[in-house]
């Protein structure tokens, strides 16, 4: 008789580890049944904001396999608006309740791959239920906030709350749809997935952009009239709004998974060894935004729910899932986003991570251009690095530009997944034509940079 | 008493260890003079095409430091039109002709940096003295090409024999310009510096734009009318030509070196260690053009005439003649170009390389995009990766595509420097977002190819 695997969650981890056990056992030896509490497999929510600006005109585009080819091509049973309520560990069965016509099934499981996902993080102000208050975690959510736009009269006033990558996107989408936009950030500064100094680049272009940026206020309610947002209130005084978005982070979903007994980590998502087993619970899998992982550079736990991440964690446990032998090797904290046309992309520590880790470092910023000098279209560029002192080791990377300019911090990613020091970086063999890069690559120049500053210190 | 440094070449590689050098080492303590036959220091060769073609305006803005700032801001007596015609090395002098006023002067020197640079291949044929007839090494031979196609009546039909990357940029060049253009390749494709089946993306976009290919064609000879050129003699009869560039390569500049007695290597250029020193000539270095290094991934030497090592060599010279310390790492192949808008990009071994070098290997193409699919302006980009079997070890990598493509070799050539197998390449983490990359990046989709191809084998 067939050994049978349930997944819970039919996104990115989900499908993956689907299609990876599929593809090496076939049905007659694992059925494979994925319940999905939403209307949709496997896509892009990285890529609503650009649905929502208009940039990306169909919803459709965004979703990578729908369930169909799931079905027909992977023979895998995919169960939508299927959200799963209970595990039990012991009797090996899940139950899940069927959102759109109600009841529920109970099914036994050999195998269980959670993926969960994670939930956006909503403070208690935040649960009015007025009109306008919009997420953006889903497409469910993004068809929402598009219908609420494009609604007569359309809402003129737009407050983003939160200014991570989320927040500096969604300010952009709504800027391109001609509202105006207030991004509130709690903190200093927008965009603190890279130091202030390179941040504060971030924040000139989004002001140029035409987006007013209130930064260093807390967001302490909504007023609402008629059922409808109408403001947002801070320690400052209420900010008006005719549509507001929600970009405060998300957290690991980990309440059915702590519900049933599985051991959650130190940042709040479930543990996971190498190969994406849930340590101590036999059989039971997990992956994406719903675990945590180890940070290579810092050698800690963290959270990063990325798309990317989750992609791979999933094909990991799904290789194991189906007999084979896979690792999940860790993150580096590589992230890029856009901002107009200005390009980020950061990898490793950022300063605050590096002193919070223990490290003595120095940090280094040069400025360079995208292309030779003299070549048209050269822009600037920013390239910032962190090496530990004395050894030189590079323990982050941080770069903004305009053109060019966020995969460009690749080259960093790789130099510092293989611990290179900035001495080693200074002779690498980096692609050199005008069209492309200054005779010294700014990735040469920052190495230089940096050699030089420890140099400075004695070492 | 100050020491005194000769440096025989006023280009990158002389000019960076002069520059260095004197970093290190004040008037008081080193003389530096450096001779330059032509009429330029530091210009970048590279960007002649884009001079001729009219994308750079003007000359002036090729030439990184002018002869002016070396001598204000660095204390350097730079010559230029003073050609070196001997060096001898026990009476540790040298002579140099005065190439505008004539005659001659003797220097001594105490340290001799030699970056000679190279020459250009050039076979008995072209030296006939016709007009039309132009190499594109130095801002001279760019200069006189400019005012030939400035001329009245202006050529129409111009031959490029070479299709190397001077020989494909200039044909690119000429078409902006608005000639005809015939590209004449004696082997089975132009761009031969990536393996035939990349290339034939190239050739491709090449044949889109306009240009003539013409290949398995050895040329003969040229015909001249009135002292111009008017046809270029091939095997297959003559093709009409107003102008003909010649893209032929170039060979280490060591004539003057030899006849002084500096050791030769393997592929005719100078040898040099690790600290750019020449073996066995006590105080004499050699860096650019004109030296051969080490290939980390063959073992082999290699003559790669890029700006790009000569700054890093010319550095490494410069540091250790300062009383420094800096070795110079060899090379990995890597090289990027572009071709109208297609961005050609390569890093280590081709398939006849690694076969050549005795490696037994698996090679794979693997189609993806620079974005995400449904983001605007996704295009198609293809990447070869060459991997070591068993070990899994990538050799050499190639990628040929639409935008952002070229120097997305550089995350390659960085996992190539370090050694990675293409099974731990598949678990980097690199930066996702969808305006730069679809959530495999085509870097990870080419390893997990690679991973494919080795177990198709069974390793």
């Amino acid at each position: 008789m067939a050994q049978r695997l349930i997944v819970i969650g039919g996104d990115a981890a989900g499908m993956a580890a689907a299609s990876q056990a599929r593809r090496r056992r076939d049905r007659g030896d694992l059925e494979i049944v994925a319940f999905e509490r939403g209307h949709y497999t496997s896509y892009s929510a990285c890529g609503i904001p650009y649905w929502i600006s208009g940039l990306v005109p169909e919803r459709d585009e965004l979703i990578a396999r729908d369930p169909m080819t799931f079905r027909e091509s992977f023979d895998i049973d995919v169960r939508l608006r299927h959200e799963v309520t209970s595990i039990d560990l012991d009797r090996r069965e899940v139950v899940a309740r069927d959102l759109d016509r109600g009841g529920e099934v109970r099914e036994r499981f050999d195998t269980l791959m959670y993926a969960a996902g994670a939930v956006p993080v909503r403070p208690e102000w935040a649960r009015t239920g007025a009109g306008g208050v919009f997420g953006i975690q889903t497409l469910d959510d993004g068809a929402a906030l598009r219908d609420w736009l494009e609604a007569e009269p359309p809402p003129r006033r737009a407050v983003v709350i939160g200014g991570g990558y989320i927040g500096v996107e969604m300010a952009e989408a709504m800027i391109q749809r001609g509202l105006s936009v207030t991004l509130v950030e709690q903190s200093e500064q927008p965009m603190s997935t890279v130091d202030p100094d390179m941040a504060e680049l971030v924040s000139g272009a989004m002001r140029a952009l035409g987006v007013t940026i209130r930064t260093g206020l807390t967001v302490t309610g909504l007023q609402e009239r008629d059922g409808r947002v109408s403001a947002v209130v801070t320690a400052d005084g209420p900010i008006p709004a005719d549509v507001v978005v929600l970009g405060l982070g998300v957290r690991p979903n980990t309440a059915l998974a702590a519900a049933a007994g599985l051991p959650l980590g130190p940042v709040g998502g479930i543990r996971v060894d190498r190969r994406m087993r849930v340590p101590g619970v036999p059989d039971v899998w997990a992956g994406g935004d719903c675990v945590e992982c180890l940070h290579r550079v810092s050698g800690l736990p963290v959270h990063v729910p990325l798309g990317t991440h989750a992609n791979k964690q999933g094909r990991v446990a799904g290789i194991n899932i189906g007999g084979g032998y896979a690792t999940f090797a860790g993150v580096i904290g590589t992230a890029v986003t856009k901002v107009c046309d200005l390009e980020v992309g950061r990898t490793g520590l950022r300063e605050r991570d590096a002193a919070a880790a223990g490290f003595d470092f120095v940090s280094v910023i040069a400025e360079s251009t995208n292309r030779a000098g003299y070549y048209p279209g050269a822009r600037p560029m920013t390239v910032k690095l962190i090496a530990e002192k004395p050894s030189g080791r590079l323990l982050g990377a941080q770069i903004v530009g305009w053109s060019e300019a966020a995969k460009r911090i690749d080259t960093l990613a790789v130099a510092l997944w293989n611990g290179m020091t900035v001495d080693d970086m200074t002779a690498l063999d980096l692609g050199y034509a005008p069209p492309y890069a200054p005779v010294w690559d700014p990735v040469l120049i920052a190495a230089r940079r940096a050699v030089d500053a420890l140099a400075a210190t004695g070492r």
